[in-house]
């Protein structure tokens, strides 16, 4: 649903309307999005924002929680204003809003997109319970780095998948009817390109080909906008030498002009006044260039230093002639539209019911689908001699820093998150075992040798309280809960804000002092499972060599625990699928299953090297996991590849068909991937790219026929002249568990 | 000399008639540059080349070694074929020919231009003396990244500094005069960027904006094109998705429309079939693509599966109209001007006096220069309490792996090096030293425990024979010596095949059995000289930790030890400046001084981390040791920065002045930085950008005033539309001894 067709025929004329009779003061201030700075609840009225309000001078606020107060300041907006414009209230609602579901990488990894679409209904309902109406997500970046700490917030390295999962954000957030009171505007960032900084560093330079964007990072903002969303954040990095926030070339001429958007575009936070520091102009300048390019809305900085860059700049461009009116007053058209399409003008108050709060957020049930949807995140990457389902019974030993910590478990970016509310391992084990085993819990280590370190990455009230034993004291504590035990599980990795903005990591490993800890229970003999938490993709070949089972958890949001337990237990049979290279080492990446052949492809699987082939000396070209990697408790077999036919033109289809198994002993969930080459291209294509996928419920011993139909579409890429076309020629296809997909078959694409 | 102003006017209609006569076999005969395969002295007449020869499928043939084999076979092509074209013979000679230079990395280090177009005029004498007529050299590839290990082939990250060398090096090998017979045709390569390989792993894709290309990438191969090259290799990378070697844009619309080049373009061994790898066609059309792209000549396979491709393919290519006869003429003009230029069908056997060989190659004279290059290159890193340069007394322990293997001291890709004649270290100190100190010599190490890894990186005869011994027992042997000496020579590092091509490493760090013996060296409480020998920047941020003196020799070349020793002892004292940045981990990587400026900079210079600005949680920023970094054995001062003008408009210059004192207690030379920074512009700028420098030599208590000048042409860059253009404003300049040069001003370019 574009937001032009939702009548903006009606809109127009009032929006023109209201604008014929604004000061250029009032226009400017539309295009404000002020932090709200100081306000408490009952004393609005007298904040420092609120007198903006009242002059007009803001057209939305950001990260103001709970719905008395945004009653309040809209309030302010719609009565004491002279125009009486309704203010917009945006927030990060990223990964939930109270109910916290799995950080979004996680969330990926589930593979369903019903799910997903549903998290975003959730968080939309809870959200606009509490008086939001603007959601500052999908961020749909595209990221091959994860050194890159942001990660965690996205959906992996796939274009395809990326796109799947930004369409069912957007229709999740935005549902079938912005003016309905459970739904909000949703905002697709960070556009463009913010996934692929330069060394992984956050908000880093970032340098690609215009090919490589159109076929491996634009897709997933592309989606978003084709599914209808609303709005569009501009990135902190440069593009072609230029700030995303002052390019012109990706605001107007790609995003309106190509691709049809007719939303508005908000910067990220203080996104116009860091381009001095990019070096491209003074405050005035950069403001001009932001405006010129195609920003709508300044979300805006409140410091001395760095100001509100439209409200403090743009009248005085408008007098000099470095601004246009006209293209003020299409962004402020842009932004009242928008506020029409809410239903704001009709009703300021319609996300102000405050009798919704305590009905419709974090309630038992919005928790129980927290939990699903957690369990169904989880990734198990090794299970050796089928560990694990663990069995109830005995003393089960839970060691490690991350085990028993309840503000960690929502993972970074849950702003809206009462953390400590969250459940944590510990909790969530006791209640999933009750009476029938044992539990013994101690902490073993902290989560870094380095305290510095660990501040950094326990940040945002996510504290786990350094413990004044020494490391030795820890360890024996633990060693000695754990020799006494049937099993170990061992909660480690990253704690939340290891991942994040600005927590980039260069040390791709868990923290030696938990990789320590660990070889410590392993040398107790007992068998040890590693509850892994992270938010990006680790560097695990030492624990994937020694730990017999892992299962990858991420941060599994609210119910936490509870999930994990379910999957540990066998409750829940784990089907989680990475949607992110897992490397040997930080000195692999980026290593991403779509890359490029090149002219020198090693000529074994084995990971042997061979001079003067593209390899290292010293590690196997291979990832740890690969891409589409995930484990079940059952065992998949997959057979009787199918083509209707092996060849198609451009106006046809093939059909491929193939038969899935449940060959073991569980019933479970299986991911069907089907990968597709272009053999030969005009360009260099990639060795394989998803293309389709189906997430499909077996019962044990039960055989399902999985089909996929393939059409021009399917083929298409954006060749030299950046048109977007199917090659004629032969395609080959490989279906199967992973993206190492081996059942393989072709057709000919015909002119 | 642009190689067309070589009296191209006369040779225009020979080669004309030549062409005229020609059939279309042997017009693709002379596009095609064989290896010679099976050829040995006395038997080239009957080998299977000599066939191809004689029946004028052959235009060149390369890495044929010595004056007999090469007049023998140029015999056969002008006394045997049908129309007596004689050949060209190609050679990798990259930094010597048996005089051996160090690695092409260590040798920028010198930033002595002079002496650096000496090297190749030497190199250009003695494989001219040998019968070589064209040297696959300067490789100018810009790289950042030290996993790659062609790193060492290259003069490290700065386009500026890159171009000075490839200007030097093209005239040093092809002189005023290319008829001469002691200079040779030269080959700028890998055209283009080859040097930025994804993940630094060798042959991989390469992806970068065309802005980045121009500003950052491809001035050295400009530079060498303004300096009369001859000839240009094109790369195996692809470029925009097109690899190199068939990509027009590249090779035509650049090379010669753009840039105005009139030499020839060779492909780089095998880079045309290896085509149907990155998947653009079938034989068939990736060799007419090659040739339609603006490839003149295939340095071809010899093999079944990868037989020549231009010879097998191109008749037929005509015969279809997949390629036009036109366009094979023209490369054919190409090649037989350069014969002509080369003053090859005056005097075919002109380079094939085999009286020079011993005159001339590998001379009492030429080591002595070698020496001095060697010396020159050498980067002093660290020296706490001037434990250097050490006393000619006492008991000295020479340590390590590469203390005393003549194989390994000529690094990698010196094809023509007698490589057991090269001086190792222990042999050069003892000669140094004489009888006035006492060696002692212990292997103390293998290279690395792994001995895979250890023969990959020993490969082409530089194996360093495993030693039988435990490491435990090589240890202790190394210690039982060192605890009885006054001073400890640790010679660690890298074997010269860790670098080169195919050996890109994921671990930049010295490995770690040697590691472990440096540990146990420092233990002793005896003082410690690190020599490092290495052929990429590594991360040695413990060993700048622990050791007090670290001398990085790269691979020093033909008389290595020697000059090595002649640093020790302070013979020479040491004034190389890294051209590549060593980073703290490889997690920082890319790591480079002349980098984009960002939205978030770090707002101190200590390396503190800031949340929410562009940095790393468990690392700084800044580099262990930066670009243009190099200690002394004394001390120089930088004072009275002044500026004729703060002023310049497009027409005139700045002229900028430094008083550089020697101010410590030696002799010595200092190579004096100059930065810009471009403070705004329509797109953004680095940081700092180098733009001039000198190396200046000071007497103890010296103060020498350097001056620059500055003129637009030292501001101009690359804009988003690709003009090259000054923009006016306002530039900060830096000076200083590396590239965090303090001492600044700032002047305005005016309109």
């Amino acid at each position: 649903i574009p937001i032009k067709t939702l009548n903006q025929g009606p809109f127009e004329a009032k929006v023109d309307s209201i604008i014929s009779l604004m000061t250029i003061e009032e226009k400017i201030g539309q295009l404000n999005l002020p932090t709200s700075g100081d306000i408490t609840t009952g004393q609005a009225q007298s904040s420092n924002v609120a007198k903006k309000i009242e002059e007009g001078k803001v057209g939305g606020l950001f990260n103001v929680k709970s719905v008395e107060k945004i009653r309040e300041i809209q309030k302010i907006a719609v009565e004491k204003s002279r125009l009486k414009i309704p203010l917009l209230f945006g927030m990060d609602v990223i990964h939930g809003y109270e109910t916290t579901f799995p950080i979004p990488l996680g969330l990926s990894c589930s593979w369903d997109m019903e799910m997903i679409k549903k998290t975003a209904q959730m968080a939309a309902k809870e959200a606009t319970a509490d008086g939001i109406n603007w959601t500052f997500s999908p961020m749909v970046d595209i990221s091959r780095d994860p050194r890159w700490g942001r990660v965690s917030e996205g959906s992996g390295e796939d274009p395809y998948l990326g796109s799947e999962i930004a369409k069912a954000m957007v229709h999740g957030y935005q549902g079938d009817d912005l003016t309905n009171n459970n739904t909000m505007l949703a905002c697709v960032k960070h556009f463009a390109l913010y996934g692929a900084p330069e060394a992984g560093r956050d908000y880093n330079t970032v340098d690609m080909s215009k090919i490589r964007m159109y076929n491996e990072y634009l897709p997933p903002y592309k989606a978003a906008i084709d599914a209808g969303v609303g709005s569009v954040m501009a990135s902190f990095n440069e593009i072609d030498g230029v700030p995303a926030t002052g390019n012109k070339w990706l605001l107007t001429d790609l995003l309106r002009t190509n691709w049809g958007f007719n939303g508005f575009v908000v910067t990220d936070y203080t996104g116009i006044y860091e381009m001095i520091e990019h070096g491209v102009g003074d405050k005035y300048d950069v403001a001009a260039l932001a405006l010129n390019a195609g920003v709508d809305m300044d979300m805006a900085g409140d410091s001395p230093t760095i100001p509100a860059a439209f409200v403090k700049t743009l009248k005085q461009s408008v007098d000099n002639g470095k601004v246009k009116m006209a293209d003020i007053d299409a962004a402020v058209k842009r932004i009242l539209t928008a506020k029409y399409e809410l239903g704001l003008f009709e009703n300021p108050y319609k996300y102000c019911d405050t009798s919704r709060p305590t009905k419709e957020i974090f309630t038992k049930e919005n928790k129980l689908f927290a939990r699903k949807v957690a369990s169904e995140s989880m990734v198990l990457l090794k299970n050796d001699n089928q560990l694990l389902p663990l069995k109830k019974t005995g003393t089960i030993a839970l060691i490690g820093p991350l085990a028993n910590t309840a503000v960690n478990m929502a993972g970074t970016w849950s702003v809206a998150t009462k953390q400590h509310l969250s459940n944590p391992l510990l909790e969530g084990l006791k209640t999933v075992v009750g009476d029938k085993a044992k539990i013994e819990y101690a902490k073993g280590s902290n989560i870094d040798y380095d305290l510095d370190l660990e501040k950094r990455a326990t940040m945002f009230g996510k504290e786990i309280p350094r413990d004044g034993r020494t490391d030795k004291e820890l360890m024996d504590e633990a060693l000695a809960i754990a020799s006494k035990s049937d099993v170990i599980i061992a909660a480690l990795g990253e704690s939340a804000e290891f991942s994040g903005e600005s927590s980039s990591r260069t040390n791709l490993q868990i923290p030696q002092v938990q990789k320590d800890l660990l070889n410590a229970l392993l040398k107790t003999g007992k068998p040890v499972v590693l509850v892994l938490f992270t938010g990006r993709p680790l560097a695990i070949v030492d624990e994937n060599k020694n730990v017999p089972a892992i299962l990858n958890v991420w941060f599994p949001g609210s119910e936490a625990g509870l999930a994990i337990s379910d999957v540990l237990f066998g409750d829940v049979n784990p089907s989680g699928k990475l949607t992110a290279t897992f490397p040997m080492n930080v000195g692999q990446v980026p290593l991403f299953y779509n890359h490029k052949n090149t002219g020198r492809p090693l000529g074994n699987n084995e990971g042997k090297f061979e001079k003067f082939k593209s390899n290292y000396l010293d590690v196997r070209n291979e990832p740890l996991y690969p891409f589409g990697y995930g484990l079940s408790y059952t065992t998949f077999n997959y057979d009787n590849l199918q083509l209707n036919s092996t060849k198609m033109d451009t106006s046809g289809s093939v059909t491929i068909s193939v038969d899935v198994t449940n060959s073991g002993n569980f019933d479970g969930k299986e991911v069907v991937q089907l990968y597709v080459r272009d053999v030969v291209g005009s360009v260099t294509r990639p060795v394989k790219e998803l293309k389709g996928f189906q997430k499909i419920e077996l019962k044990k011993g039960e055989t399902k026929t999985v089909t996929f139909k393939l059409t021009v579409e399917d083929l298409k890429f954006y060749n030299s002249n950046l048109d977007f076309i199917a090659e004629p020629g032969m395609f080959q296809i490989f279906v199967g568990t992973d993206s190492n997909a081996s059942l393989s078959s072709q057709f000919e694409l015909t002119k």
